[in-house]
């Protein structure tokens, strides 16, 4: 039986990378919500970042969104992160917000958007190199929204060659992330929509280009642990955006809506190697709090990644490896469930209580009066969004 | 053998009221492009519905959307639309953009809520009365993100009191429209997520109460012409949305994602008797244009759903019956499938010649010059969206 | 705070029908695997279900199948049952196996063929009056595979006759119940797709006619709990067919593929009056165990039920709807997970001890020898499953 | 404009396989249907099979199925075949009916279980020198059913190693074929779900190994023809399996349910010069007639590929490209739909009675008698069908 002492290194090691845009506000394309104490800077986003962290020493660092995060200063925001207990992390581009990216960007048919999107990651990459960041990650909205409107398979080859060009000024020390998506805001074509086009993208650059698997980007039904399993094979898995989905990318709080799918992903995670030290694997949360609380939203989301973390760490692996070379399916399916069905909520908060931190994250937080005073502090000035 | 002679008369009493939305900018949450000559008023979004109509002659009213149509003088802007050779039609209530709607209304916890949405769908109905409208068309964004955050029994228990309230002042004249939709923007539950929900609604309140069947608001798979069947059937469907779909609710141009499903869709109509002189079913369209020209994307739209009906219409009924009785599988698909190939284009254009019409509305748009007229006065002020 | 003893009582009253067919061999398509002590006669059905209330306490009554089931004495199976401890329970008819149904059968064209579909149901009723059944279950697989084949509108009309002579022989202390599904055996269109269809039937029919919610019959991403709350709202909610599903009517053991939808599914049946004294839900469980072990498969299902009917059961609701009022998302999410995350494991297994039962029913199976035994006895004859 | 004229030769070169087990009977596992007429012997079922040649010129060679298609002599077969002016084709694999593979044959956790799966396939190749078949075509039914019912990562590796050792064996004229598929009959994991992992297989193995697109094998919504695109970029894409669907993997006649996305798919595959001289890939149907004549049915769908592939050429390539380039989305959509809605089939039929084809190939064979022949004709033995 694994105890919750041989977990503990593990679980230790653990860090989730916070979004900053997940403090701004976010919505539907009905409406976006705004909630008293919503930053108006990247300081703000930085400071409530910091506080997730304060309270679960579980996000130690935090990944910026660039035009939403520029600053005139970086080293500054780096010292301002670092004065806050905190790292600046990944660096996301942003490619889908200019009017000149209305039909696409890196894959666009036009030398001079691509030219455009181009630079605008070489950049990232330069703040990258300023703040000491690793990971560039990029997230297209390239795609179309009627048949014929534009040539797949040139648009392909376009990608493509933008990437092999923004991967000749990734350094040594740094790596280039392709997340994919299976919709939205495409709504006929993403250019890259499934693990599969990721894959043999990243694999025609080199060594030093992965994966981002962002759990709300697959297809109905899809088993995500499965595509976990297979990059993890293929030594391309190099970050996770975690939330949660009924339906489409609805960017809920991880483990919401599915906890048990949150757990299988975990448990191929740790099969993988992708929780040792070594690991090439990225956590970060990518969320929108469309009508919850921000802050207690992201301290939500890291514990749940913890406790399922701590409960797939808990999978009697011996047990079940020879249930399942007896083909016992109702004896190995049982060995999973008897973790899944763990309670580990009490040894952690008295784990947590061990390392001088509160037992329930959640509760300290909300007594501790920061929702209220950032919500007196922050009037006036523009709440930030996706839009800034 | 159908001819196109037959379907004539079914063709010339086909009306498919358009959306005034349709003409103003719209989006997704990631981004929403401006286009050259977008409306900035109400009476720009009715000339530009007129402008559909002057060339295709199947776009005879124009649905407004409160408040984003809000007006000080509803009888003037009918005469501007009458001037135009339009006429004002289904009045779409929003429930949706107040910050007191964040967490519902219509089926809202806090009857204060439910008393302001009451109360905006009963000046809807005011203002029908003003212009001559009949049907007052409710969609509603309420619904909850995760579960647990509301009671979905109470919940429905107050959508069908307020809904009582509302049809209590609905006029013998007018209609009561209930649109139901998967998900988005709630993205756990919805407070009428499918037909059955609609359905059970509105045959509680009586006569003068319908479904309204949007074909983008389904689940994946689902069968919409049997929905079609069924609605006639039991005497409620009341009115369509029309537009297309690859994944969730993309509104894309009705018959661009999947033109065999419209085809299956407008024969279950036929089936049904909606397209008789007497039918219920009103006819509409709901889309966005994010990427291409809205007036244009208009007419293609009214022509898709004209060139369908046409196809539709020409399908050998004693043929197909007599295929069906005899259990002849490939003979009675065959049937409908030939209706489906055929291509009514060239029949169309010259019918339309005759009536005085162009005979490619699309080409005759597009060469009118109207789009840079638009574009060259349409400067300055503020160009309408969905936020206003 | 609600503890053990509160729900214990609600969790005495549990019943969970079992199949009978659940006890013989399933498959797929592509192979039916066989195993070893798989029954050979109603008789041995019976029996292995009886195993599952003998170790559970949980599974008090049988389904039978019509003409899978099929005895010359009905009397004398019944007997048989008493015997077992166990009671015959629901009667499933099944109007797919013979070749006059390949197009149809209670909605068919051919009334010849309907009337061989209609008599078949006349002859379970009497069944069910000989062994003092309650509900007469009607699962159809009547659907067409191609556009055309068929007419939807006619087929639904022939539907609506032949259940009304059906219900027209229902006695007042019979139930029919009508279950929907969203396809398979049918891929175009089925009968009976949706729980609005079921409804609209069994409305028209009148008091005794209910819908049967089978967990894996809906499209994907179908909030099933809420249909569970409307139709208990509308008093229509008949019986389940517990089962769980990944992809489509996977018939996996229920709660294995999302534990945390049975457990929302059982809170709304808590909220809707489900679980109590005078409802009229009947849980069953339909399931194929096509790799596992048949009884033990059974054992498992009954036991995921009455946990998860544990943890709803502790949903501390006066917290929760106090959250709801607050619009407290968060906490109101949060108490609901509480109940979801409760190992309730060890206070069951005091209390099954205090009864009597096994701690750990599966355990206690698998030691007692009954899966050898069986297999060593039930050596010849011919393996039951589907077909016959 | 493209004309008839420019586009027959390449419809000249079309050639489409056929399944030797669509003319055996196929069902659902609730029930399979059998129909007169249907084949006895591999013999009988090529006999079928020529007769769709004869009628259409579109269907020169027949898939064989090993064991299904076992025989002694399969010289003899083979010139049984040429005597009706077929060839033998790709050999398809069969690991999924012997008792031994119930959970799994070439990922199976026993050497033994994938020694015996291993030298199935080398018999494959065996055969395919004896009758100058190029293609061994591997589908596995291979996966699990239930989380933790085996090692996910071990599986794909054993697999890897298993084809490695098949694929050592291919000679240099041979090629060997992986395909994919969502789910069915394993419900939790397939070994090989999706295009990704078939890739990332197949490339590890070399030149000669290639995937196999089965185009009912996907999610619900993926955008097949991508797929198309990026394998031929990819130089993988070795085969189609054609059919259609409208929920899982209905295998009904292909373009029967979505015309348009097999519109999209050959437009893809013409694009990719998957239609040249030189093209690596085979077109195949893999189809279940569960309710429709065999025969019919096979020159229904190999006259839908015929019928789309037309519309597909006559797609106006350099004004697609000046629209797309353009960015004229209505423009360049317009292009593609004025090719799908163009009625080929007068052309069609004129040009075939130029071959010396029947104008209308379904019309001819049901005029016949063959029907009524092979019925009458085909009376005792057993009729084949999956199992055997």
């Amino acid at each position: 039986m694994t105890t919750f002492a041989d977990i503990a290194p593990a679980l230790e090691r653990q860090a989730i990378e916070l979004p900053s845009w997940a403090f701004g506000n976010s919505g539907t394309r009905f409406k976006v919500f705004t909630t008293p104490g919503t930053p108006r800077t990247p300081e703000e986003k930085i400071a409530d970042a910091a506080k997730v962290n304060e309270y679960t020493a579980l996000a130690p660092t935090v990944a910026l969104h660039i035009p939403w995060d520029m600053v005139d200063d970086f080293a500054a925001l780096s010292r301002f992160a670092e004065d806050h207990n905190v790292k600046l992390g990944t660096v996301n581009s942003n490619t889908f917000q200019d009017d000149v990216y209305k039909f696409g960007s890196l894959a666009h048919s036009d030398p001079a958007v691509r030219r455009k999107a181009i630079d605008h990651h070489l950049k990232c990459l330069e703040i990258m190199t300023e703040i000491g960041s690793r990971d560039l990650k990029i997230w297209l909205a390239d795609g179309t929204n009627y048949p014929g409107q534009d040539d797949l398979r040139a648009r392909q080859d376009h990608l493509a060659e933008s990437l092999q060009e923004i991967y000749s000024q990734v350094s040594e020390t740094q790596r280039l992330v392709l997340e994919y998506k299976f919709f939205e805001p495409a709504f006929y074509h993403t250019d890259v929509p499934d693990w599969g086009t990721s894959f043999a993208q990243v694999s025609a650059l080199g060594d030093r280009a992965y994966t981002c698997l962002d759990t709300g980007h697959h297809a109905p039904g899809t088993n995500i642990e499965f595509i976990v399993m297979q990059l993890l094979r293929l030594g391309k898995l190099g970050s996770f955006d975690f939330n949660s989905r009924f339906y489409a990318d609805d960017d809920l709080i991880v483990g919401a809506a599915d906890p048990f799918q949150l757990f299988r992903i975990i448990v191929e995670v740790i099969r993988g190697g992708g929780l040792e030290v070594d690991s090439p694997v990225q956590f970060m949360l990518d969320q929108c709090h469309n009508v919850e609380d921000k802050i207690p939203g992201q301290i939500r989301s890291v514990l749940n990644v913890q406790e399922m973390t701590a409960r797939a760490l808990l999978v009697d692996r011996p047990a079940l490896t020879a249930a399942q070379e007896a083909h016992d399916v109702l004896g190995a399916n049982g060995i999973l469930m008897d973790a899944f069905y763990t309670d580990v909520r009490p040894a952690l908060a008295s784990w947590r209580e061990e390392r001088g931190l509160p037992a329930d994250p959640m509760a300290a937080y909300l007594a501790s009066g920061n929702q209220s005073k950032i919500a007196a502090e922050r009037v006036g000035g523009t709440q930030l969004s996706w839009s800034a």
